[in-house]
């Protein structure tokens, strides 16, 4: 956790906060901080700051504000990261780590090496959902919340839901047997599908070709979605810029 | 598995193999292969091929090699990736994920911020680190086995070590508070460092500066280790060119 994230409930006077959940006891636990300390604050969807510890025990964490929060959240990536719904535990890395690198729109959808058991995983209700975008968030010092949608149908995904972002931006389909490799340090909006483990069938990496899309590989070597999605986004990252 | 790695005691006969442990439970269990399924090898150092299932059931999987194996392992990464040793499950990612993206060679070392117990991890038996780096290869189909070295004390590590690969090639120090962003598409054998969580102390930086290495970002988003790992080595890679 290197942000606290806080939220307007959070506040018990203009410059003041009284944390009593989870925050509370990873600054006891982990940051082990005290009275006088200063840690990393964020309004969640604002600025960021600096807030001293004035209280801290067993039932609450107080911070006081050291000035007004007016440090902005770094820039976002310019990607919306849309992958084939994978299993629960890969899809808490892939939110997390989407997050950490600066996603702010996810898509998630159905295709047909997808294992439909994945549709009704616990790990896709909203609060579950929530929690890994907000560990991403408080990892990377980032206050501004990631949006996700949810296609249960591969063909309105790919031809209509993605119609309107290819209107604006490129589509670039990650798979292991496209024709070129993938571009690097793209600037400007774009989106990056990633398929399942195993891979899109024919007939999906046909449906992507036949509307326009870009299939671009990393190479021969085989990657779990979560370790693809990382090294994907990186090559893509226009910044930071060589100064 | 995207790979049953072989290794000379599994051969039966010039052309077959029969495998007991967690390949026979991997094949049977999650690939479900029954016999005439052709199947992906590689002898552990050597050359890769395909092989037919011709027995399988609870006590042995047997394999008939289709031809001499003669499909050379993927180019290796010309990064040799020095990590401050992390907390087992971490490095058990970076192993891994390391694995995948082509290293062949892993130095774990001291730091200032690495905490005493992790030096006494079990993941650092022989066993548990050889099972992760085997993982790594069978999911990115690639039959050699990175090299590891351990070094307990940073002054040597950075002075000593590094300092024969420091007349070979450049050394990049991953540092959040770094002069430059990290280069990209980088040809050539290079060393690339990365720090524990929470970075270097400051004596630690200054050493790596002091001996001519370069100090580089990756922007103002904080990553936790294996995920660096694999956002720098994707921008460092050079491959693959485009066609």
């Amino acid at each position: 956790m290197n942000l606290i994230l806080l939220q307007p409930e959070d506040f018990v006077s203009e410059a003041r906060v009284r944390l009593l959940d989870r925050r509370l006891v990873h600054v006891r636990k982990h940051i082990k901080a005290a009275v006088g300390d200063a840690l990393g604050v964020g309004l969640l969807g604002g600025k960021m700051g600096r807030a001293r510890v004035v209280r801290i025990d067993r039932e609450a964490l107080e911070l006081e504000l050291e000035a007004a929060l007016s440090e902005p959240p770094p820039p976002p990536s310019a990607v919306t990261l849309a992958v084939a719904l994978p299993r629960p535990a890969t899809l808490e890395k892939v939110l997390q780590q989407g997050t950490v690198l600066g996603i702010k729109r996810f898509l998630l959808f159905h295709s047909r090496r997808v294992e439909k058991s994945y549709w009704d995983a616990s790990a896709l209700e909203p609060a579950a959902l929530r929690r890994q975008l907000l560990l991403g968030l408080e990892q990377t010092r980032d206050t501004i919340l990631p949006e996700l949608e949810f296609h249960r149908r591969f063909r309105p995904f790919a031809e209509d839901r993605l119609a309107s972002l290819r209107a604006a931006a490129p589509v670039l389909v990650a798979d292991p047997h496209g024709p070129r490799p993938c571009p690097r340090a793209q600037v400007g909006p774009l989106t990056l599908v990633l398929g399942p483990e195993g891979g899109f069938v024919e007939f999906e990496r046909e449906r992507f070709a036949a509307l326009g899309d870009a299939l671009v590989h990393l190479g021969p070597r085989i990657m779990r979605v979560e370790t693809a999605a990382v090294a994907l986004l990186a090559r893509l990252d226009p910044g930071p810029r060589s100064g």
